[in-house]
């Protein structure tokens, strides 16, 4: 994917990553409210570009203004929550257990812990997100709020509109007097640069959003470091939907509405896309069938992200078709052009489901497949047979989940969220989202991407015995002037 | 490291693990409660093992019955703390963002987050703890507390105690009703069935600690699997202990009676021992290692854990004194017999330290190296030339503190704890301890592998999305059953 950005040299990397480490140690002087005013300045001049902004990342991606309207002000507005955050301060996981010195037959000693920056962390943007998960978004906004300096990787299909957000952050540095390497912009389009920049001495983190083959070969640069470092991909799933049959006997033309919406919604470019159904069959089912396939007929094809996901539509979709006992339920009405996307879902039995491996891969775009399972068991059978998630969702009655028990108990053992009776495209910013999952879902499911959670992907505990009160930092002092929220002698006290 | 018991195959490897998997989802359904007393019959089952097991411990790793007994009130207190962790509850970390159906553009949906176990946790334990890192030491206690099953590779330098261990665990495990895999217990003494265990499918996670290249092994072997996975591996560390100007001119003689005892406790074969000394040229510094080398001359040699371990200490002791520029301070006046480690403190100077990296390595047994710096410039460098450490300690009075800003805010930056006027050796186990740190100390600064927080190595958060009340685990039921601290809508309540 080529742009006319100039490839950063494996030299000019090794500069960036020890101007970044630099920058670390000059971060780590500067208060709570200098890093909340920087991010909340950042937010602040990215919506200072304007609708210039817009039209340049509509350009990149095809992605529509209303739809990089809605995704700008995620990105502030995740920006300005994590400046909140800061603020609140209990997200440092402040805990104290004081001393005591009579206890027999050692002294308790006084043990403080709190949460400390890992170091410079290098981001790798998503495609789909040219704002909310790529140069300022939510892997960036989370870095920097933990205390790390940030470098990001421009991704070469948004490479433009990425310089105009590093312009932004330029200027957000320069009015928060920060130090001038504490985000740092390299343009790359060979795995060449990615590799650099994860095998930098100084790199003390990665986050990366895009595809399995992108996030493991991150991975896999990093499993050869001398130092190991924490690699959080976050490389996409076909999210499980499961329609249990009262629901589908009683609402198959709204369920069909819905999910005919959620299939397609951004071109099905979004890795919480419901590319995988279930179901048992019955009338319920082919009535959905019926309405759903209506739903994708009236869609219209629309120009996908870049040459590269539409050749790669394309291939895996065709692919998927062609397999034996796969039927196409229903396509768009419109043939696509160009690089637009044809809308498609389809169908197979859960016997043939199980029996081909190539029907449980990814094919990201406006894309959903149906499994017809013949009871309760091969439907659990398949659900068990699909990789780690981010997402799985359950469509039922109250009487459907009565009525499905063990359903219920597998459903979290496969994914990082788990649904009721909604779709799940649309991730909600907030403290309890999971963004992120098993693998394959993501390289360590022990994290999130999304929320405030998302910041403790780069820090580490670290814990103070016997320090005077006056030397230590300010959310573990006696008096707790920051006011925060911590956990003290097992009670959680602000 | 040959001992009587048969090597484990690499296919019944895999049958345990495929049993581990089974017992996994079995062990789901048991109650907060049924794992408390699991965990406090395992504590009862050692303790009814009376001396036999101290004798036989003792016999193996040449450790006195003394230091014996403690660490099974550790070990046991450990077992008995994670079941009051379990039933005190808020160590899932359940937070709740309630809906709000009104919010525009979209309405805000009800998402709540806990933690949930990974799966089947391997755990390599220690040669110097064949209690509390062993068996059923803290990897074992945090992996079960956090409903994961374990298959324990036994040490095969104490593998009869620790088949006495397993013995009180399968005792344990029939009181309490538990599935019958839920801990399994295999012999090995080669490299192989440490890959076969790591490598296995059902494998969700590895606790290890030990050596640098048993742990790096381990990470190596896990970086080859398909899925990745967690590998929590202890390695050991310098420990590197600052004693500053004015507290040398006071208490010299006072530091020098502490730390030949703390360089010395357990013959050294602590991960915590303080390995490096730093100070800057003086009176002071000349009077503490006069007093030091008293304190070592008086301290008698005494058996080693192993032969292994005794021979890498006369190798690493011997290639370290034999660097240029390095010079014996004082050693035990005792000759050292058999398998006995002869206590040792050196000198260095700075310019000389930072040139040899040899004499960054860990030396593992009673010695430790003073750097004697030229100032506190050279000695904030030595500092810095040292690699990740589980511990950091400053000895100093006020007016030290006062006087030497920049070392203490360089001090968490290489370590993860901290400890002001102590010495490093002893681990309390508490909620805000940290017995972990930035590599080589251990391959993921973001854990720790004493304490409550240990559990947190073996969970990944789930939240559901809409779901019904009743179906919600109790944890983030509305009506909080559990009485347990819930982060609700960013205020903590009970």
């Amino acid at each position: 994917m080529a742009n006319n950005f100039k490839e950063a040299s494996v030299d000019e990397i090794t500069q960036v990553m020890q101007q970044a480490q630099t920058a670390f140690e000059a971060y780590q002087q500067t208060s709570i409210e200098q890093k909340s005013v920087f991010l909340e300045a950042i937010a602040a001049e990215i919506e200072a570009l304007g609708d210039g902004l817009l039209q340049k990342a509509s350009e990149e991606t095809n992605l529509p203004i209303p739809r990089l309207t809605g995704e700008r002000a995620r990105t502030t507005g995740q920006l300005r929550m994590f400046a909140t955050m800061l603020r609140e301060g209990s997200w440092v996981e402040a805990s104290i257990d004081t001393a005591n010195p009579d206890r027999a037959p050692l002294p308790k000693p006084d043990v403080r812990k709190m949460l400390t920056p890992l170091g410079p962390v290098v981001v790798f943007g998503a495609s789909n997100f040219p704002f909310a998960y790529s140069t300022a978004g939510g892997d960036t906004a989370s870095a920097l709020a933990a205390g790390c300096p940030v470098v990001v990787k421009a991704h070469p299909a948004h490479a433009e509109t990425s310089e105009m957000v590093y312009s932004a952050i330029k200027k957000a540095i320069v009015s928060s007097n920060m130090p001038g390497h504490i985000f740092q912009h390299v343009h790359g389009t060979s795995f060449e640069s990615g590799k650099a920049l994860v095998q930098a001495d100084e790199t003390a983190a990665v986050g990366f959003t895009g595809s399995t083959v992108g996030g493991l070969a991150l991975l896999q640069y990093s499993s050869q470091r001398k130092k190991p470092i924490p690699v959080f991909s976050e490389m996409g799933s076909i999210n499980p939907v499961v329609f249990l049959p009262d629901t589908l006997n009683k609402n198959a033309a709204d369920l069909a509405a819905q999910y005919a919406g959620s299939i397609t919604l951004g071109m099905g470019q979004f890795c919480t896309n419901p590319g995988l159904m279930l179901a048992i069959e019955g009338d319920g089912l082919y009535s959905f069938l019926d309405s759903l396939g209506k739903g994708i007929e009236a869609i219209k094809p629309a120009k996908m992200l870049h040459a590269g996901i539409h050749t790669a539509y394309q291939k895996k979709s065709h692919e998927a078709l062609a397999q034996d006992g796969v039927k196409v339920i229903q396509k768009s009405a419109v043939e696509a052009q160009d690089i637009e996307a044809l809308p498609t879902v389809a169908l197979v039995s859960g016997k043939t489901f199980l029996a081909n491996p190539l029907l449980h891969e990814e094919v990201f775009g406006p894309y959903s497949l149906m499994v017809n399972c013949k009871d309760e068991q091969e439907l659990l059978k398949v659900l068990k047979s699909v990789s780690g998630q981010l997402t799985t969702t359950v469509m039922g009655t109250d009487e459907d989940f009565a009525a499905h028990k063990a359903l219920l108990q597998l459903l979290p053992s496969i994914a990082g969220r788990v649904l009721f009776n909604g779709v799940p495209t649309g991730v909600e910013v907030c403290h309890s989202m999971v963004h992120g999952g098993p693998f394959p879902a993501t390289t360590d499911s022990r994290f999130t991407a999304v929320g405030t959670n998302a910041v403790k992907r780069w820090v580490r505990p670290v814990c103070y015995q016997n320090c005077p009160d006056g030397l230590l930092p300010l959310a573990l002092q006696n008096a707790n002037p920051l006011g925060i929220w911590r956990l003290v002698d097992n009670e959680w006290k602000k």
